[in-house]
């Protein structure tokens, strides 16, 4: 069955490299050049050797009833905080800082029937945006537009952020080379209990790691957030390239944290914690590289010239889950 | 019954202005100072006077199963089309260079029983990017980001639009003046009959709008697309403001030019062309106010001191229609 990722890697087949776009779509964010206003080198190198003042980074993450909230279930404030936080989550594992947010929002029609005389709808957009609002706020980043329309359909919010490199160069996905330590800055799985709506995204430890350079040499080779699984998205840090070979990891199933919520949810499915830390999404930690001890997260294996993803030297099959299109 | 311009007014409400957000939500786009770039002005003057060598203008804007196409009678090219061109016709209206779009898409699952195996949803996920791309390609412009998810709801395309100032002042709603002419640049009405699927953003007319300048100061005071029907579009450039009082308007209701799709739509609602040239939305022409003759441009009539808009010397009731939330 064609998955999410068959159409980005066709849509990245689509998408040319240019001057204007540093990083293509298939990052944690597009890296643009905002053309006129680039200085001369001063403090840092992007991608590609050029000056980082100010690059431009933007990526859009929509979230839909059924897939990724219940609103039966969840409140606007929870559902808003959540399409947010995937955003900021996103600003965090490129090391930027985010800057701006655009949002449009599809509203089902029913929730006009409200008990309240008709306002239901607009007060029910009111809370989500309220809740948008203060999440971005929390990390000085404004909602800068909005689309808000009415259908027949069922509560869709679409968020763009736009995201500022502010002197850092922006941490991609590539760049991992054997022997790099796998780091992770927290516990792992069973955010289906309710943390996939609570989560913090890291923003600050984003570009804590991104400014890190013991060496004069940026510490941080590549960088991700968990949002699909430990076991899907490491192998993002470890894909070929152009100008690289694939790469392999070695864990160590012991060094990988346990969240609690992995213990409780591994009591419910009979599925051992580490299948849960392995597998499930949505944890939103950063998972990264590094050749040197980095000033935080914890250590759960190495990058190697081999390919293939070892747990304390069994196979790991890709058992997290690719989002069926 | 609240609706779209409710909320849009809340949300206003809530946008405070800064240093960075130097025009706010409500406009057709938002305009940023992206900071740490701004060189000395030297060819012209923004928003208060601020250089505007790369301003940067973004936008978000959704199209919706039911409301906006109906997927059961239109393809995926005319829906990715329609919803590119939609944010493009927002470029022309501020003036600015289209430089990037980001696109989310919701789809739904029942494309995927499609007869031909069930590569059906990703056979229509192509067809959509594809018409996305090659319409924005047409303006020089990129996606450079996107979501794609499926669910049991219906079909959303969300489309985010980033935009270049490069050297010219973006045209906002606000600055008319009582006699400025009102301008339109092309015939209106009847876009029901297709041309809401098919019209093209007036991209060089605006530019070239923006950027005229016969007495060194720009011609073009406030400039708006016709997205929702002239009667409720002209309202936007008259709207009071901290800084400017309550406008209105005389229009000449002979020289309010018809489109043959309001000509044939009037044999078929009874209603005069006239109405529908005043009523419908989705024209995406620029409507706009100036001082002097513009190089482009039907003059259909004059700002007034006095609030209302009068065609032909009757006060017009806003027959346009407000997007019900």
């Amino acid at each position: 069955m064609p998955g999410e990722f068959d159409l980005i890697s066709w849509i990245q087949s689509q998408s040319k490299p240019s001057e204007f776009l540093l990083v293509p779509p298939g990052d944690d964010l597009a890296v643009l050049k905002w053309e006129g206003k680039i200085k001369p080198p001063k403090t840092d190198a992007g991608p590609a050797g050029r000056n980082v003042d100010d690059l431009l980074l933007a990526g859009v993450d929509q979230v839909l009833e059924g897939r990724h909230f219940e609103s039966s279930k969840h409140t606007p404030e929870q559902i808003g905080r959540k399409v947010v936080n995937r955003n900021l989550s996103d600003c965090a594992a490129m090391g930027c800082l985010p800057a701006a947010l655009l949002v449009a929002v599809a509203l089902p029609d029913h929730l006009r029937s409200a008990a309240d005389g008709g306002t239901g709808l607009l007060d029910y957009a009111k809370l989500l945006y309220a809740a948008i609002k203060q999440t971005a706020a929390a990390h000085y980043c404004p909602v800068i537009g909005g689309d808000t329309a009415s259908w027949s359909g069922s509560l869709a919010v679409s968020v763009t952020v736009l995201g500022r490199s502010a002197g850092v160069a922006p941490v991609t996905r590539q760049g991992a080379q054997p022997g790099d330590g796998i780091y992770v800055t927290g516990p792992l799985g069973g955010s289906i209990l309710g943390r996939h709506l609570t989560f913090e995204p890291r923003l600050a430890w984003g570009r804590q790691l991104a400014t890190y350079r013991p060496t004069g040499l940026p510490c941080v080779k590549a960088m991700i957030d968990v949002s699909d699984g430990l076991s899907r998205d490491l192998p993002h840090l470890l894909a070929a390239g152009p100008q690289h070979p694939q790469l392999g990891a070695q864990l160590d199933g012991d060094k990988i944290p346990l969240h609690p919520d992995a213990l409780a949810l591994s009591t419910q499915s009979g599925k051992p914690p580490l299948h849960h830390a392995l597998h499930d999404g949505e944890d939103h930690e950063l998972l990264f590289t590094s050749p040197v001890r980095p000033p935080i997260g914890i250590r759960i294996g190495t990058v190697t010239a081999e390919p293939g993803i070892r747990v304390s030297g069994n196979l790991l099959s890709a058992g997290g889950w690719e989002h069926p299109l």
